[in-house]
């Protein structure tokens, strides 16, 4: 649980910044090399690769390098956790939604039965 | 779209961190002061109401003071901002596969008609 849960941050954190997001949006495509991603931004190499590195260690994505170019991929597997955590957050809304309205049911049944 | 962005930027921020999410899941259950909210955290009040402020100010709460009581409450639309944001990860990956789907079905097809 704890673990899950310093997984979050890291995902959270790498979401957190407009460059790792647009990166994650041309990786959505498909699969591109460093300077290939890196060419829309104006932006030194060793900031840029701060970006990257910090999106690889929260797993959103993974690279690989084959002789002198590294290629980059989405990994999915973090998107469904965050989707999954919205979800349970959604779920603790509508249950109290459900609670309200059974509140306002037997309320308005109590004040017939009077 | 710039704003839009920073907003992104602040919702995620606000996300990456255990006792903010914790304080978004209690909420979830209803709204909630900020005594009652600081009451499972082993921290001093100020440091908790940091917390409080970055998860006002990123719009994922609002908080409302009467008397010498601040209620705090959940806000949905940020969540459903970052639940669209998914989305359109999902689609641009979703798009891929059909391209890809189209290309190996050509691919086949051309292989019978030769």
């Amino acid at each position: 649980m704890a673990q899950y849960s310093s997984h979050l941050d890291g995902i959270f954190q790498a979401l957190a910044d407009p460059t790792r997001r647009a990166v994650l949006g041309r990786l959505g495509k498909g699969p591109a090399s460093i300077s290939e991603l890196a060419k829309p931004f104006d932006m030194a190499l060793p900031s840029f690769m701060k970006h990257i590195r910090l999106l690889e260690n929260s797993g959103l994505i993974r690279t690989r390098k084959e002789g002198r170019v590294r290629t980059c991929a989405i990994d999915q597997k973090p998107f469904a956790m965050v989707e999954s955590w919205l979800s349970a957050q959604r779920a603790l809304w509508e249950a109290r939604t459900d609670r309200l309205e059974q509140f306002a049911t037997n309320a308005h049944k109590e004040g017939k039965s009077r």
